[in-house]
């Protein structure tokens, strides 16, 4: 059973004077049959808490600054007519008490707390977004992630990856992002595919009929394909139904040790696609061995490129600045000298403009 | 000075003992030199109220059915690295002590309430969104509406009228639906649009080198172009500057009397775009007289519409089905029987997929 969070705000445009605000609003909620406890906050305002019937807790502040904040917490199967009627009453006196002295009354969305279906699901860049999220759908935990692909009404089907927004069924525009927009004919080509578990690359690149199209996603991701294959078929098509098709196959491995063969070898790609995660975000000293990491993928894929290849992958949000300064450093640290170019593209589901990245050999 | 509001929930497999929970939660708090006034909840599990120095205070509630919330209010120039490893060393603590009996735990981003810079602009169908809005770079009454532009970082500047998100720089998405997104050719067109302030459907149609333009944005709206034209120029370009161009003119009138003219005159239009105000949302009766106008605004539109003409507008946010529905229903009660088809479009700014309407004579 879950919470219902209502928050009721009023910004003043000059310090309050609670005795003249106060008894106007407990009587309302007097009407309601609540009583307050008033406490002392050591000269911050004032502060009571209303206790009701059914579990309603209403927390009461003037802020000495210029500032009345209401919070009103339900049960999620209480009367909520009745108590959009009370913060209706609260909202109609306040306005009467504080008349001429209001510069933004905000009543927000009410937070859902503890509900069985979690539709809080942060950006990248640390804002607050509720998605219209009705189901979860598929849930399971691997040796290193948390795999969940939960319902929205506008996005279809969401892969979640340890609470990170991965791709939604709307998201055709990052796969095509992520392939160069359009711009690159992928027919008679050998491609690379690193990573890509939902089948969205896969499925647009075959279209194409390249020569051949190699996707190497690592075994403890084989719980992401055995969820897309059939939660996300919008994306992945019949793709991820088998291993290999007529111009396809999927290396269920490791792409370190693959990409290490290829460079061995001697063999190229007209295209490597890595699709693996997002840059990392954190540039804690501790996180170093990440940014290594992504370097050594980033050579290695470097190295198999063709010599007119082109390398795509995406960046990040184009909030995160500095992540994304980081991520162009380690462009100039490769064996081999790159040249990139970037693009901000609108992914649907992300609710945040994504850069992808083109790279390619000087 | 705003309020930072902090919340963590801990959503359990089963209910919780109080008894077990609070005491061990409690010491954290001493830590900080919180001190409990404790409530009787009629039954309604655990309830305490924490006020602590500089306006603190923790609300911690144990629900019998198996939750825990705690939610943490400071102002905003409060120690935040200190309330952040507070509410590390409460979640840290929950832990230990819920041990097996977890099935959640949520820690969302700080709610900041009474802040100078509004963030919070709900979807039409009622969902929390936090924008990355860090000025307000214009706001107007005019005698109708409220007008601000807003600057995000990602999208740039954005127009919001009376609270709704309008359109902003990022978007020419939008611009490009509700004109037929990139299947029409305007050149040597007679071209109608109707509202349109933000003027970013007049620079696009102009690119094309109609015959003409004729744009009718209402006087009240007048603040929305002198705003536009100062801090939208990614959007409008020059367009706003003089009220007639090479191809264009803009009449600042009502736009019925001047369709109505128009139907008098026996003039047809190859398109008219309709960029006045999205399909209203509210359904109930007292709402008849704006689907009576939608329907009067569209019914002039089809009469000046050229026999092989299109007729393009916006209509609602996907999820709003009923709102949608109503619309079309409006759409078989025209004087002039017409044929209509859709498109779902990703509108960057909006945050949620966005319907477009063509619609044609039969």
């Amino acid at each position: 059973m879950a919470l219902r969070h209502y928050t009721l705000d009023f910004s003043l445009s000059t310090p309050v004077d609670a005795a003249s605000t106060v008894p106007g609003l407990l009587s309302v909620f007097h009407d309601q049959e609540m009583t307050e406890t008033v406490h002392d906050t050591n000269g911050h305002g004032y502060l009571a808490t209303l206790v009701g019937k059914n579990g309603r807790l209403v927390i009461l502040r003037v802020h000495s600054h210029g500032l009345v904040t209401i919070d009103l917490q339900c049960y999620e199967e209480d009367n909520i007519a009745q108590l959009d009627n009370l913060l209706n009453a609260l909202e109609k006196k306040l306005k009467v008490l504080l008349k001429g002295n209001i510069i933004r009354i905000k009543r927000l969305p009410a937070l859902v707390r503890g509900a069985e279906v979690d539709r809080y699901w942060p950006t990248t860049d640390g804002r607050l977004i509720e998605y219209d999220i009705d189901q979860v759908v598929y849930e399971e935990d691997s040796a290193y992630q948390n795999i969940k692909i939960l319902h929205s009404h506008q996005f279809g089907n969401i892969l979640v990856l340890n609470g990170d927004i991965n791709m939604a069924e709307s998201d055709l525009a990052y796969t095509q992002a992520i392939m160069g927009s359009g711009k690159e004919n992928y027919a008679d080509k050998e491609v690379l595919v690193l990573g890509g578990g939902d089948g969205g690359i896969l499925a647009e690149v075959v279209k194409q009929k390249p020569k051949m199209i190699t996707m190497v996603e690592i075994s403890f991701s084989s719980k992401v394909i055995d969820g897309c294959k059939i939660h996300m078929r919008k994306t992945c098509g019949n793709m991820l139904d088998s291993l290999t098709g007529d111009c396809y196959q999927i290396l269920v491995q490791d792409c370190v040790p693959v990409l290490k063969k290829y460079v061995q070898e001697g063999r190229t790609f007209d295209y490597v696609i890595n699709d693996l995660t997002a840059i990392p975000i954190s540039t804690e000293p501790e996180e170093d061995s990440t940014w290594e990491f992504l370097r050594l993928i980033l050579d290695l894929s470097i190295k198999v490129l063709h010599p007119n290849g082109k390398y795509f992958t995406q960046g990040n949000s184009v909030n995160l600045t500095e992540a994304l300064s980081l991520y162009e450093e380690q462009l100039g640290k490769l064996s081999c000298p790159v040249d990139f170019s970037k693009e901000v593209v609108c992914v649907p589901s992300y609710l945040e403009l994504w850069v992808f990245y083109t790279i390619w050999k000087k």
